[in-house]
């Protein structure tokens, strides 16, 4: 295993223009990591699935760009739990970016997300029978997954998609209109190509979630849809790839997201229904801690802009103006962290030394009450 | 089966509305068809799917609107000789219809459907081993194909779809913009549906064609596309569902559509490689047909306009001036035939009595040539 780590890690620095893709390594590796294989292609990954099913095994499929945190790890280990065999993609998918937005940011950490991978192996396999594996990773390029338009960032843009709407609108779709456009092309084609039995997605990615299995009915589409819920550090700060890049001071300020949901969530369990109560908890919350960020000096503080709060119905997305009980709702929540305006020296600034804006999101599930 | 094809004759005249499924019968038919099974929800087909590729056997997919005839059956037959099973789907599609498009007076004809198919099956049985048989048929409603919001026909209404562009813009697509849409839409879910290993369209609807092969590379949908060339009467009219619409005075002009083609395909096959020639050549057919008729009494002719001749690239359907014969191209027109202004005594108009409007299309593909 540490072969091959050792081994792709001198590509990998060079693949991280915008056109290289993140998995670009896995090509010019000669050896295979030595418990699941790794595929660039269609056809040896299609004749894998088929043996599978021809020995009724099950497959449960993680899609990942990348950038595998414990999130991810614990979508794994569900569909570990749930099949016998695991398909990993990893793919950074150009489409789900806007013209303006951080494709050439986003983190490609191909060597260590395959340790990450061959480790959480070596745990499963010492569960024993009662869990499955990663059998395969699917690391393909951009053109095995756009294999004819350039794919088009812009919303009114040529190319062959599937769009959901409205729920691909709302929410994170006011802010990056093709997001969600490119989520539903995107998984469209790597269903496709796996054929999974169960796929696996985070809580994390509640819009996400809902438009998934929008699509999976709609598009009649022969899979189980599993959502896990969200992994949070210890003070709550819910995973994310680009948690890197925030460093420590806008980490500390961005558990104001995780602080203002936990509020609003504790309103509406103690009894409160209407949109103004709950969201209002919430926004108190989000404004007093950026007073205090205010009064700091540039150095010291850490700013930010909070997009939405919002408070939903679980299956449409259409904003509540009271919570019916029987329902519950999505509470949630985008947060811009804005770039640090002055560093100290030695300051852990996160990568790209605090100059990066981060995007932040999060949300809770009102579970129903009675 | 006479049996079944009476049983459900009583029911098909009610199912003539908008909203009733052409294949609503099949739904109250207690009796299956003897030589192939009737689904109208997608578990139990799936079953039968997945028995199939248990036992190693092939399927290819044909699917339709209904209205079958004689073009359908080659389709069909191909599908036959090419694999062990058969499944074709009868399903009126709502989202290929425009707002103010035909879907209302689209036929619906279970009843002879279901006979013209047992007859095939007869057919196709005589041929013994070296040929397959029809399977399966499915016949869902729209509720199963369009589980969650009532579908769109408006251009930017919501829904889950899948789009192509710039193709479904050209062609067909100016004067029918949400009609591949609905196309590739459909088309996505009936794939997801079957999985067929092969799946049958006719030449004739060229634009079809080229976008369904598309739609199969650009989503990585792994089922080989087979086009097989246009049945035509002997005189040469391509046979369309449309056509039952035209009686004997607009099928006689409606010939037209094919007299033009040929004659710039004669252009071409003589040399000639402009545009101006090549269109010329079917212009001037398209030309003379309309004055003579005009020439004549509202009681004795048969109008229509010339809704596009087209010369494009074969694959990306852009329009050539040009041709290359190392590459070849596709000619292909729209014609729309008027209700005829007069009609006399006994005279043969056609279902709908001449009143209806009929959108006729045709097509010739230029081979390359050296």
């Amino acid at each position: 295993m540490s072969r091959l780590v050792n081994g792709v890690k001198s590509f990998s620095t060079a693949a991280s223009s915008l056109l290289a893709d993140a998995s670009a390594a896995a090509a010019r590796s000669v050896r295979q990591p030595s418990s699941f294989q790794v595929f660039r292609d269609v056809p040896e990954l299609r004749q894998l699935r088929r043996k599978l099913i021809q020995n009724d095994r099950t497959m449960g499929f993680v899609p990942t760009m990348g950038a595998l945190h414990e999130g991810h790890l614990s979508l794994i280990r569900e569909a570990a739990r749930e099949n016998t065999d695991v398909f990993v993609s990893i793919y950074v998918n150009p489409t789900q970016f806007g013209v303006n937005e951080d494709l050439s940011s986003y983190p490609r950490t191909w060597d260590s997300d395959v340790e990450k991978l061959e480790k959480l192996n070596e745990e499963l396999s010492s569960l024993g029978a009662c869990t499955g594996q990663i059998t395969a990773i699917f690391a393909p390029t951009s053109k095995v997954m756009y294999p004819t338009l350039p794919p088009s960032s812009e919303i009114d843009g040529h190319g062959s998609f599937v769009t959901i709407t409205p729920l691909a609108r709302k929410l994170e779709g006011v802010s990056r209109p093709v997001f969600f456009r490119g989520v539903t092309t995107i998984c469209m084609k790597l269903f496709n190509v796996t054929t999974p039995d169960r796929v696996y997605f985070g809580q994390k990615d509640v819009q996400q979630t809902v438009i998934i299995k929008r699509m999976v009915k709609d598009f009649l589409i022969d899979t189980e849809v599993r959502i896990v819920p969200t992994t949070r550090e210890a003070d709550g700060l819910a995973l994310s790839s680009r948690n890197v890049y925030l460093g420590a001071r806008r980490r500390a300020v961005g558990l104001t997201l995780y602080q203002a949901l936990s509020a609003a969530a504790e309103a509406y369990k103690a009894g409160k229904a209407s949109r103004d109560d709950i969201l209002g908890a919430a926004r108190s919350v989000a404004e007093r801690v950026l007073s205090e960020q205010q009064a700091l000096s540039p150095s010291e503080r850490a700013l930010y802009e909070v997009d939405y709060i919002s408070l939903a119905d679980p299956e449409s997305l259409e904003e509540l103006d009271l919570v019916d009980f029987k329902k519950g709702a999505v509470l949630s929540t985008a947060f811009k962290m804005a770039p640090l305006e002055e560093t100290n020296p030695g300051e852990d600034c996160g990568l790209g030394d605090g100059k990066v804006p981060v995007r932040l999101i999060d949300n809770m599930i009102l579970q129903p009450q009675s």
